[in-house]
């Protein structure tokens, strides 16, 4: 077990000009332009646990330093005098777990959504007996013995996945790596259930940690359009909208995805759930599916696009918000009268009312008109800083057209 | 029955520079300073049904014109040839009613939300057999007659209340009435049953149509927090968060407000479920009350404050901020550790952004901090145009202290 001792701790110090304020008010990160980087700073190794101080010498707190980030410090702990060992991971783990315990009635869901839940950078994702950590910062990568010791004591889970492919690791110069750091890593896809119905999640290959959890209150009200519905759910990934929709009764799901692996997951799901006969699949690219199932008259009562993050960064935004325009454009058709479209972004860098704006755009070009029913984020198992507010990177926009 | 002779209706002409563009997409309303307004068009009675053409003289539709408001046209159909007449009212009903009846397993949600409905202006909501019309818009007001005929059609409800009372009636030049316009006035409180709770609404004597449908689901959320859990529920009103929150099991509920009466029809609504053993009451001015739990040393595991509007118009607004601010000041300490304070704002003005960091900063000014766990708007009985999204004045942000 790793163990600091603490009067040997490294200082970092605040130049005169940096936000202090809104760090002692929560905000959870220094950049790199408002410390001092001699060179004793510069020379920390990534991920060195250190005392912030302000520019007048006061202990701000016990943060993780990264000297090659932009975001240079993260703020673990405003007790100066905090150790960062077994018992203090605990402390936070019990405190995400007592939440989602409340919320949620299997144990299936994000435990730990990085700072909001006290952990910078780090992602854990919890499927029954199995963890799957993402330790996307240099601090938790170099502390995982003891974050993994105080996640099985806490929570009890015999395997942990350590799922290190993100893209922001880069960003902390870490390199990729996908362990298994406790148990035996599952041989075959783990059945989640989730609103009502199984998603297969391929936990060693799938994307991210296997499967999304943040989609669940949207998954849950496309669900509750969908009883005897003709549902489309394009880029269905292992058919998130889409099976939900069959456990909530919809006569048929189309689920579109360009992974065959996925859908093989999907197709998989709907058989564990009894409901494959009215569950089909179509591989392609879902900008082509879309336009030939226009081509070829196809309607439904509820579509569903979900794509992947057209607008990752700010490089990306008008691009992005062509692409978002061109799913409603093209699903807008396929939607029959008085039916819904539910449209979704990822994107961090589009906003609510440029990807509404987005949206409503496209199905105006596609001739049609709709009213704005629902406006959904992720789950609460994916909570936010209120100083990071706008960090709520999910949306989920519902018309009725 | 109000028929109009297409052939002899007015015509109303937009001036070059209007956004004859944003109204051709669905905009739905014409400004004052947009219209031509000649002696002719300045003569129209309020509520009069005219033709709206484009500076060229081309057909954009039907509206209805009040050249006493602000607002002076209202778009009611881009068909220029459309009577409205009960058939036309019909169809809009219908449609709706096909959404809600999707929606919600029982009769009783809001029908018709104003322009997102198609009807500019006019409110319906349905309690079961009883339906309440709040015609805010003078042309709903004289055609009140084929609009209840063919709401009764439609829905087949025996009692229509018109409720004249709402504050853009004045607006428009409309004075206030309370009428029953079909059936019999009820006698009684009506149970409304929502969430599993149920609710008392006063159909003649409550604020708006006797209830709020709007919070249904920030009701639920906040519910689903609830099982075991000691909920204060401060501005109650009729009991909307706490008895969602007694059906989902919680230990007890404190409900707060300023309205002997409300609180009575929320102790009925308790006595209906049968567990007024948990619920208890607290009449007093919430900041009073707060104040004095918080002398008292009591503790909650959820908190929800649903204040009224104290930023209902942008004069307001720094006004209406320091009130949300001070609501989470004095709530915030309520909450025991852990536990959960959702704050709601109902004004117009104030953008979510605004609303969460003002909560935001009434948290940490009493020493705590948060997460956001979860943001919720008004349900999917009250549509949005998406030329009118930011109207969407409900929001409910959820804190985890």
């Amino acid at each position: 077990m790793v163990q600091q001792d603490t009067s040997d701790r490294a200082t970092v110090r605040l130049i005169p000009k940096a936000e202090a304020r809104a760090i002692r008010h929560g905000f959870p990160w220094v950049y790199a332009n408002e410390l001092v980087t001699d060179r004793r700073t510069r020379g920390l190794a990534a991920g060195s646990i250190a005392l912030l101080e302000d520019a007048n010498r006061v202990p701000m707190g016990v943060v993780a330093v990264n000297p090659g980030s932009k975001i240079i410090c993260r703020m673990l702990d405003q007790d100066p005098a905090a150790v960062i060992d077994q018992a203090w991971f605990a402390g936070k783990i019990s405190r995400a777990l007592a939440h989602r315990a409340r919320l949620y009635p299997d144990p299936f869901y994000r435990l730990i959504h990085a700072e909001a839940d006290g952990l910078p950078g780090v992602i854990i994702d919890r499927f029954g007996d199995i963890a799957v950590v993402q330790p996307n910062a240099a601090w938790a990568d170099l502390l995982i013995a003891p974050l993994v010791a105080a996640l099985q004591d806490v929570t009890g889970v015999s395997t942990v996945v350590m799922n290190g492919t993100g893209r922001t690791r880069a960003l902390e110069g870490l390199a990729e790596r996908m362990d298994i750091i406790a148990g035996k890593a599952p041989t075959a896809p783990v059945p989640v259930p989730m609103n009502g119905a199984i998603y297969m999640a391929d936990i060693m290959g799938g994307q991210k940690t296997g499967l999304f959890f943040d989609q669940r209150p949207n998954h849950a009200f496309a669900a509750a359009l969908a009883p005897g519905a003709r549902v489309l759910d394009v880029f269905a990934h292992v058919g998130g909208f889409g099976l939900a929709a069959l456990a909530q009764g919809a006569a048929s799901v189309l689920a579109v995805d360009g992974s065959a692996p996925a859908l093989d997951l999907a197709e998989q799901g709907a058989d564990a759930m009894g409901v494959a006969d009215r569950f089909s699949t179509r591989k392609g690219d879902a900008f082509d599916v879309l336009t030939a199932l226009a081509e070829e008259g196809a309607q439904f009562d509820v579509v569903i696009c979900d794509p992947p993050a057209f607008a990752p960064g700010k490089a990306a935004l008008e691009a992005g918000l062509r692409a978002y325009e061109r799913v409603a454009r093209l699903a807008a058709p396929l939607v029959a009268p008085d039916g819904y479209l539910g449209l979704c972004s990822c994107s961090h860098a589009v906003d609510l009312t440029k990807f509404r704006n987005a949206s409503a755009r496209g199905i105006g070009r596609a001739g049609r008109r709709g009213q704005i029913i629902h406006t959904g984020f992720a789950g609460p198992d994916h909570p936010l800083m209120p100083h990071l507010a706008e960090s709520g990177y999910l949306k989920a926009v519902f018309f009725r057209l």
